[in-house]
């Protein structure tokens, strides 16, 4: 079995599990307490935030521990809101945020406040000047990740801190994917991570509030971690994370080459080992371990269920794979194909056979899923068809993804170059991969029409 | 070194250690994941939740594993006020509550709404038809705990129950300090707890919604638990919370007994081994391992330094070991003395020679804790004094507690019987400790008035 999808979990580093283990003992009692064994449960929490400020690079009195990184985020948006409250209420995210930011977000505005989305290019990434024409008089935080979990580019935090530092606006950098890999660098305010990312035990996150951060904690009123964590603090697991997080930035430099050598093959083997692929994120600026590609014409939920009964746990951002049938909210930022996604996410320490086996793998799994859904085998555009006609309709509604894009491959060819081919459709991708399946293929993508039920997305015939 | 403090946090049970570390290697991954690593955490989140409302007394489907106690008490109070807000924006909660819910209930003021405190009587307990006199056409939520965290006392929560589904309210029972010992009964509709309270892991607590309860999860959005608990599951500590529900259930009804019987022997014998003391609490209608007393004299901090040095962890409701310098807010409500004070809380499993060792420590620390204060020895006020005059006044102004209480018990006997003596003080615990004095001695509080700084509270020498 390979588990190749690090970015949702990686499996507990083997420091965090001796850290764990004996702190289990020592770390269970009140640290707020006078007695003995509440300060020994202090001694390892003030310790633990010792290496975990040093690991980010912040003052001790900066980090707090959270319960997840989903809860810092939560917590650390709503607190440098709230904290400048007096400014205003416009909030500035890119499009490709985790959904615990995108969540927050809509939360604000729901309450009254506004926000900008700051788009982001094919590859996935922001450009600093978008950050600052979207900076208002009235913005009172912005937020970024430092890279983007689902595709891996990098974003370009320094720049765009320094552009929210001349407007006087804190930036919030969520750093779950790279604090792993290294510090973040440049002058952001606010940070968040979570531990089960780098190796960590579940129910970690941090969250740190530069001094000088205007930052007012919402919720009850509770006095445990400077009032920005309510509960009891989870020392054991606290101990644990902020060890491995030493851990694996030891290992950091030597892991990020070799990983980085992996993804390289996969990015540059499968397009050649799988016909009609389109690999997306930036190919450059990226994390070492992830890797991201879009099948046409695939089921993404059956791929991902042929790849784990063949050994590969990988993940997906098509519509098929996610509980509300839309696509991926960056995958359609992006602009690029969301059927069947495949995001390929190694671990630390992932053998170099374990990705030969699934780039051996890969096709075969693949071939099967589309001759299972009928999809066309080879390119039927270069196909003369019988009898032309200028304009075909095709009644894809009610179909999910991928049928639309295979019923338009099919008939494609049955139109002269120049003609038309209108899709009928009510499946949320179909407005993001018709598009992209006509980038990919050379055609022309006319554009979408309301219709009796869904869309009609109209495609001419190039070649 | 006896750890009497499990009202705060129990070590970690035997069980919990054993379920915690067998997940650590299964419980790792996404449980929303569809691969083979994601399916088995997702089995061990089932099997724990439906372990858990088994030992509950609800549906798997009625429970959500939260990070903390305090996150549930949180989460479940907003959640039920936003439930019912057309209800209206009134909430009932008992003025003995754990900070959480009283904390909840400040925010809510300050967001508009409106609250009421149960009183309680000498004991700690509440009455329902106190309850019923509050509850209102615009009740949305009242709260009560299934038993108090400071003295141990149970609250009539079945008939509060009663008397709530009466009115169509929803009825919030915190069981944090309970659960290990046992289900909660009575008709509630919403309940929460903390497994490191039952020696389960830090970092779980349970938030059950009874079908029918009316519940609106509040923050942003997250498809977690239903939606009540945002942020990635951390399933290894909650199998361990889980498994030692159980495993504390099964042991209830023997260490009850035997620990009720501990506790009774330190509520007997303390008030003969120590002068000068009030044990606090229901004497029969509380938890088994809680016994709390207060100490006249004696300086709540010293006594814990010193309790410590010989080998025994407790805690306190003093003014002098809260960060605010005021007197735990249960001793205030119940009107008892809370300078001296201290709760023992044993851990399941303590055995009977710590708690004899305990009986014969205590009277010698309290003894040199008071002589460290120049505190009266014996009792004063049967002594005459040389010249009596009428009136006295004592001025413990900048001074903390004990020291009011003891320049009030050093002066009494200067004045003859019928006359005053005056305490002019600024300290928060005077207000409480010096009228909970006077019902020990048997004087006369005449009562408060305003002085230049502080307060004049006067006694009148009965005897």
């Amino acid at each position: 079995m390979s588990y190749f999808d690090a970015a949702s979990a990686a499996p507990l580093h083997p420091v965090a599990r001796q850290a764990l283990q004996a702190s289990l003992d020592e770390g269970w009692a009140d640290p707020a307490r006078l007695y003995r064994e509440g300060r020994r449960a202090r001694l390892l929490l003030d310790a633990a935030r010792e290496a975990a400020a040093d690991a980010v690079g912040c003052r001790p009195d900066e980090l707090t521990f959270t319960t997840s990184g989903t809860r810092a985020v939560h917590s650390g948006i709503a607190g440098a809101l709230a904290g400048r409250r007096r400014v205003g209420g416009h909030l500035i995210v890119s499009a490709v945020e985790h959904s615990s930011v995108l969540h927050s977000a809509e939360l604000h505005e729901a309450s009254g406040g506004t926000a900008t989305r700051i788009p982001v290019d094919r590859t996935g990434r922001v450009s600093p000047s978008a950050y600052a024409e979207a900076l208002r008089a009235d913005t009172a935080l912005a937020c970024l990740q430092s890279a983007n979990h689902e595709v891996g580019t990098e974003q370009p935090v320094a720049e765009v801190a320094q552009v929210c530092r001349g407007a006087g606006v804190p930036l919030l950098v969520d750093a779950a994917q790279s604090l792993g890999w290294g510090r973040v660098e440049g002058d952001w305010s606010l940070l968040t991570a979570s531990a089960h990312k780098w190796g960590g035990p579940s129910g970690v996150g941090l969250l740190v509030v530069r001094k000088g951060t205007r930052f007012a904690p919402q919720g009850p009123a509770d006095e445990r971690e400077s009032g920005r964590a309510a509960g009891f603090e989870n020392i054991p697991a606290i101990v644990a994370a902020a060890a491995s997080l030493r851990a694996v930035h030891a290992e950091a430099a030597r892991e990020a080459a070799r990983l980085r050598e992996l993804t390289e093959r996969i990015r540059l083997r499968v397009p050649g080992l799988v016909p009609d692929v389109e690999v997306v994120g930036d190919p450059v600026r990226r994390l070492p371990g992830i890797v991201t590609f879009s099948c046409l014409y695939v089921d993404g939920e059956t791929l991902l269920h042929e790849l784990d009964r063949v050994g590969f746990s990988v993940s997906s951002g098509s519509s098929c794979t996610s509980s509300t049938l839309t696509p991926s909210h960056v995958l359609k930022a992006m602009g690029v194909l969301s059927e069947g996604n495949v995001r390929v996410s190694l671990p630390p320490g992932t053998p170099e056979d374990e990705v030969e086996r699934f780039l051996a793998a890969l096709p075969g799994t693949v071939a099967a899923v589309r001759e299972k859904l009928g999809a066309p085998t080879s390119r039927p555009v270069a196909e003369e068809a019988a009898a032309p006609v200028d304009s075909l309709v095709v009644d894809a509604l009610g179909r999910r993804c991928p049928i639309p894009v295979i019923e338009l491959a099919k008939v494609i060819g049955d139109v002269p170059v120049g003609g038309t081919v209108r899709v009928l459709a009510d499946d949320e991708a179909a407005r993001l991969d018709i598009p992209a399946w006509c980038e990919m293929r050379g055609q022309e993508y006319v554009g979408e029409e309301p219709a009796d039920h869904g869309s009609a997305y109209v495609v001419r015939r190039l070649s």
